[in-house]
C-alpha cells in the first residue's frame, strides 16, 4: 500500500486541480505565530509526516517540497523517505526561498491564509507576480484548506481559563495593564490596539490556559479600545454551564472585559461606529494574512496601522514583585533538580543503568511535587553522549538510550509555575570522562561564567556582550550553533522577546526586570554534547563618571558539578564565581533539601 | 575693534540681505567629503575661529550657531568668545540638528553646495518645505559663497604628483585595478563609475600627492567607464611646464588615464555621446550637493545609481605584498618611537623636564631618519598628566605642559611611509604613578591583549569583538567614549573603512587582510588619560569541524612598559601574551638599535 503521506499530497493535488491553483503552501504555525501550535495545526505533520519544530511545505502539480534547516536535515529525510516530498534547505548557502522558488513555477499560489502571516503572503505575492493582469497571477486565500481532506483534524482547543491572582504570584493588576495600553494608544493616536499573539494576550488579561502543550495559553484574539476591552475566545474556555456562574468570567467582566467569541473578531474590526479612518495598531509580524486581508477587504474604514506590539518589551520587563517570586521559583525549582540528580546518581550506583526516558519521567515527578507546578515548559531533553551532540533531541519513550556511570549526561528542561517560567540545562559526568570532555565542558563552563560577570553600560544589547561567552572556545576554535540566550516569559513561554543574547544583530538594550537565558555549549557529533545554562536577571548596578552601569543575577539555584573542571583552565575569577555559586546554592537549598541529599550537595559544592 | 569674526559674520549677513536668503549653512568639509580638508575649505574656521575638526555653522538675520559634539565644546566656547556665535551640543540627548532647528527658522537657505553632502542638503530641504510653491522654500546652491567675503582664500591646492612602484613599494598595478573595477560594472550593469573621494581616487590610480596635510591625496574627481578613465585634475600638479615631459603624466597616459581639468567633471557628466540614460554608479553618502545637482538639472541623459563604492572594501583588504612590507614599515616605525623614548627618558634624568612640544617636534624628527618616510599621518598627540585626559589634546607650540619624571605620559603618532602608513599610541610610565594610575593602565592593557588574542570566525564583525577590549573596564565600571578601532590605509588615510571595531552595528566582517588598530583608553578629567594602541592584521587561522577562522597578528613593534603594570590583575593567558610581545620587539628591533637603546630595550622588555 502507498505511502499514507503520498496519498494526502495526491489528494491535495486532486484539490489544487479542481481549484486550478498551481501551488499550495502550507506553513508550520497557527493563527497566531505561535512558536509551537497546538495538534489541529500541525498540517505539515499530518501532510508529510516530518515532526520538526521548523518546517513549510510547497506542493506542485510536480513537486512536493520541506523547507527546513541543518537542525532537522536528517531527521527530514528519514521521516520523508516515501512521501515523495523533497527537502529544500534553508540557511545554507546559496539556499533558494519558497517565494523566489515559486517564481516561474506557479502563477495561482493557495495559502491558509491564517497560518502564514501578513509579510509571508506579500513576499510570496511579490515574487509570483508575471506583469500581466492581477487575475493571472494571483495569490488564493482558503482559510483551513487542508480541513476538506483532513476529516478527523482536531478542534480549535478550549482549555479552562484561569485568571491570575496578582496578589498573591506577583505582576499588575489587568486594569492597570489596560490603562498603560490606552495612554500608549493616546501617545500614539491609535483608536485601538488589535493583539494577536497569545502569550501577549495572556500577559495584558493576566488569564492563563493549557490550549498549548507546555505553553499556557488561550486561543484567541484581543482588541482594547478606549471604550472597550473585547477579548475573542471559545466561550466552552469557561465551561459548558452559564458562564456567569464562572469565577474567571466574572473577574473579567468586572475588570470590564467584554467576551465575544473567537469568530467574532472579524466583525469587530469592521466595526462601523467607530467612523472612517478608525486606526487599530497591529503587530504586523505575527498578524495573520487572512485577518488582515479580511480588514482590507471588507472593511473599509478600518486603518490597520503596522509596527512592534508595545506589550512586548513590557512583558519582558518583569515587575518587583514577579522578581521576588521568581528568586524563590529558582529554588524551588533547583531543589527538584538536585533531587533529580541526586536519584539519578543513586540509581546508576545500584542498577549500573538508568534509561534516558526513566530518568526526564522522573525528573518531571519531582518537579510535580512543588506547589505551584503547572506543567513543563518544554520537553525535557534527557540525553545521554554522543544523543546530547544532536540539538534537537527529543528522548523518545520507548527505546532510548541507557545512561552509565561515564561520560556525559545532558538534561535541558523547566517547569511552568503559578510563579514563574522556569529552564535549566545540566551537562552532569556520570562517572570518568575523557580529557576531551573535560576540556570541552570547561571552556563551556568559562563561557557561561564570562557572561554572568559581565557588567555593561545602560543601552548595551546583548549581542555587544554574546562574545563574552564564546571567547574561550572560540579562542580554541570550537563554537556552537545557537544563540547563547532567550527573554524567558512569567509562566509564559520560555522564549520571549524582544531582547536576546546572541550573533544577530538586534538593538533591543538589557533592561533592569530583563531575565534571560545564558546557555553556551559545545556539540561533536558522534561524541558528546554539553550545555550549561543559568536562568540570568538583569539589574542595576549603580552609577558613576563612566556612565549608568547594569549586570546580571543569576536566578538558576542548582549546583555546577565540579568533577569535570580542569581547574587549571579557570582563572582566579573564574574559579572564585564557581565557588561562590555553588557554595551559594548549598546554602539556599540545602535547609530544604533530605539530610542524606544535603550531605551530598555539600559535597558536590566543595571549592575547586 | 570689533570681533575680526564678528565683522565676518555682518558681512555675510550683509549678502544675505541683499540675496534674499534667510540662512547661511558652512559645512566643515571639502568637496570630496574629506576628514580633514585643505586650508582653502577651512571656511568654519575663517568665519567663527574655531579650529576643531568637526563643527558647522548656520548663520541667520539674527542667530549664529556652531553645532559640534563633546570633543569640543570647552574649546568652542573658548574660541566662539566675543563672535557672536553661539554653541549647538550635539550628540547629547534631545540635540536639535541644523535641519530640524531650520524648520520654521528659514525658508531659503544658501549653502556652497561643493561642501555639503547630497544627504544633508536634502535633509535640509526636506525640513524646511512648508507645503507652499517651491519657490518660497527652497535651497540656493552658490558654490563657493564666502569667496566673495574671503578675499584671501587659498586656491585648490595642487602639488605634484607621485605614482606609487607597486614592484618596490607593494600594490596592485593600475590597470589590474581599472580591469577589476570595469568587471565590476558589467555585473552591476553600470556604464560608468564616478568616485569623488580622494582616497579611492589616489588607490585606484597608484598615485599620492600632498594636497592636505598628514594625507597624501591629490583633489581631484575620476570617471571611469568601458570606454575611458578620466582624472578630473588641476593640470599644475603635474608641474609648471609641458605636462608630457613629466614621468608621471606619461606613466597615467601609458596606462590609459586621459588627465582632464578639475572643472572638466561638470561637462563630463553631460556626455552626449553616451546616449540617454547613461547609468552612472556613485557613493551618494561622500557625493557634494553641487556635483549631484549639477547632473540632476543639467544633464538629463546622466542617470545617477546610488550605492557604497565598490573601491572602499577592495582598498581596506591589503594585498600580499603590501602586507610583506606592511611589517617592516612597522618594524622601522617601532625603532623610531624606541629612539625616541630612549631620548625622553635620558632628557628627563638629565634635565628634570621636557616640554610635551619639543617631544613632539623630537619624535617627528626621528621618523624623519627612515627611508621612505613622506611625512606624519596625523598631527601628533604629545600630553602629559591631566593633559592626556583630554578626548582631542592639540599640544601647543608655545607654553606646552612639562613632561616631568612622574606620572603618565601618552604619545599618539604616525607616519606615511611610501610602504604604509603608521599608528601607535604609548602610555608611558615616566617615573612613580599613583595606585590609580597603576591600575588604570593595566585595566586598559586587559582589554588591548583580549583584543589582541581574539580568535573568530569568518563572518564576525568588529562591533561583535568590541567589548572584548572594554570587558576589563567595564568589570570594574570604567569606560571609555570613542570606540576600539579603525580601519588604516596604505600610505593613504590613517582612518578609512569599511570596517571598524566600536559599539555602534556596522555589519561589515573583518576580513584577512584588513588592518585595523586596537586603542582601548580611559580618560579621568584633571588627573590622566591612558591609550593603548597598536595597529593589528586580520589573517586567515585554519578551518575544522567547528567553522574557518581568524585571528589578529599585531604589526606595531614597539615595547609597552611593564612598569606600571599591576601583575597580579594579569591572567597567566594575558602574561604570557605580553611577555611573548615584549620579547618579540626586542628580538625584532634590536639589531637595528644602537648598542646603548639595545640594552635600554633588553631591560624594558624583561618579562613581569
Amino acid at each position: 500500500m502507498e505511502n499514507i503521506y503520498a496519498q494526502r499530497i495526491a489528494a491535495l493535488r486532486q484539490m489544487m486541480l479542481r481549484n486550478g491553483w498551481d501551488a499550495v503552501v502550507v506553513g508550520g504555525s497557527d493563527p497566531h505565530a505561535s512558536e509551537y501550535p497546538a495538534p489541529r495545526w500541525k498540517q505539515v505533520e499530518w501532510l508529510t509526516g516530518f515532526t520538526g519544530e521548523a518546517g513549510d511545505v510547497v506542493v506542485t502539480r510536480d513537486h512536493a517540497g520541506l523547507w527546513t534547516d541543518s537542525r532537522y536535515f536528517i531527521q527530514a529525510l528519514t521521516q520523508l523517505e516515501g512521501t515523495g516530498v523533497e527537502l529544500h534547505k534553508t540557511r545554507v548557502p546559496d539556499a533558494v526561498m519558497i517565494p523566489e522558488w515559486l517564481t516561474g513555477r506557479a502563477r495561482v499560489v493557495a495559502v491558509d491564509g491564517l497560518c502564514q502571516s501578513l509579510v509571508t503572503v506579500r513576499n510570496i505575492q511579490k515574487n509570483i507576480e508575471c506583469g500581466d493582469s492581477d487575475d493571472e497571477c494571483r495569490i488564493v486565500d482558503v482559510p483551513d484548506l487542508l480541513e476538506r481532506l483532513w476529516t478527523d483534524r482536531p478542534a480549535i482547543p478550549s482549555t479552562p481559563v484561569t485568571t491570575l491572582d496578582v496578589e498573591c504570584f506577583g505582576g499588575i493588576p489587568r486594569t492597570d495593564k489596560i490603562s498603560w495600553l490606552r495612554k500608549w494608544m493616546m501617545l500614539e493616536e491609535m483608536d485601538g490596539v488589535l493583539l494577536t499573539t497569545l502569550d501577549e494576550i495572556a500577559w495584558l488579561l493576566n488569564v492563563r490556559g493549557n490550549d498549548i502543550e507546555y505553553n499556557p495559553l488561550v486561543i484567541s484574539y484581543l482588541l482594547v479600545t478606549q471604550d472597550y476591552v473585547k477579548w475573542f475566545v471559545k466561550k466552552s474556555v469557561f465551561g459548558a454551564t452559564d458562564p456567569d456562574t464562572i469565577d474567571s468570567y466574572s473577574e473579567l467582566k468586572a475588570d470590564g472585559v467584554e467576551i465575544e467569541d473567537y469568530d467574532a473578531i472579524y466583525f469587530a474590526l469592521s466595526d462601523v461606529e467607530q467612523g472612517a479612518s478608525w486606526k487599530i495598531y497591529v503587530d504586523h509580524t505575527t498578524l495573520n494574512y487572512h485577518l488582515a486581508h479580511h480588514v482590507m477587504e471588507s472593511c473599509p474604514d478600518t486603518r490597520l496601522i503596522y509596527g512592534t506590539s508595545p506589550v512586548i518589551l513590557e512583558k519582558a520587563v518583569k515587575t518587583e514583585s514577579e522578581i521576588g517570586f521568581l528568586r524563590q521559583t529558582y529554588i524551588d525549582d533547583g531543589i527538584a533538580v538536585e533531587r533529580f540528580l541526586y536519584w539519578l546518581e543513586q540509581q546508576l550506583a545500584e542498577r549500573g543503568e538508568v534509561s534516558e526516558w526513566e530518568a526526564s519521567e522522573r525528573l518531571t515527578s519531582f518537579r510535580k511535587e512543588i506547589p505551584g507546578y503547572r506543567g513543563n515548559s518544554f520537553e525535557n531533553i534527557s540525553a545521554y553522549g554522543p544523543d546530547a551532540a544532536l540539538p534537537h533531541y527529543s528522548t523518545p519513550r520507548e527505546g532510548s538510550a541507557m545512561i552509565r556511570p561515564q561520560g556525559l549526561y545532558l538534561v535541558d528542561s523547566g517547569g511552568q509555575y503559578l510563579t514563574g517560567t522556569t529552564d535549566i540545562t545540566r551537562t552532569v559526568p556520570m562517572g570518568e570522562c575523557t580529557p576531551l570532555e573535560k576540556e570541552d565542558y570547561t571552556l563551556v563552563l568559562k563561557g557561561m561564567i564570562a557572561l554572568s560577570m559581565a557588567v555593561f553600560p545602560r543601552g548595551t544589547a546583548g549581542c555587544q556582550l554574546d562574545v563574552l561567552a564564546r571567547n574561550a572556545l572560540w579562542r580554541t576554535k570550537r563554537n556552537f550553533g545557537h544563540g547563547t540566550g532567550h527573554g524567558i516569559g512569567y509562566w509564559l513561554c520560555v522564549h520571549e522577546g524582544p531582547q536576546d543574547i546572541r550573533q544577530n544583530f538586534n538593538s533591543q538594550p538589557l533592561l533592569p526586570g530583563m531575565v534571560t537565558s545564558n546557555e553556551p555549549g559545545l556539540y561533536r557529533e558522534g561524541r558528546h554534547g554539553i550545555r550549561h545554562e543559568n536562568i540570568v536577571l538583569c539589574r542595576e548596578a549603580g552609577k558613576n563618571d563612566f556612565g549608568d552601569w547594569l549586570e546580571f543575577e543569576t536566578l538558576t539555584c542548582c549546583h555546577i558539578d565540579t568533577s569535570a573542571v580542569v581547574a587549571d583552565m579557570l582563572s582566579t575569577d573564574e574559579k572564585a564565581w564557581l565557588n561562590a555559586y555553588n557554595e551559594q546554592v548549598y546554602r539556599k537549598l540545602s535547609p530544604s533539601l533530605p539530610a542524606d541529599i544535603a550531605v551530598w550537595l555539600r559535597a558536590k559544592t566543595m571549592p575547586v
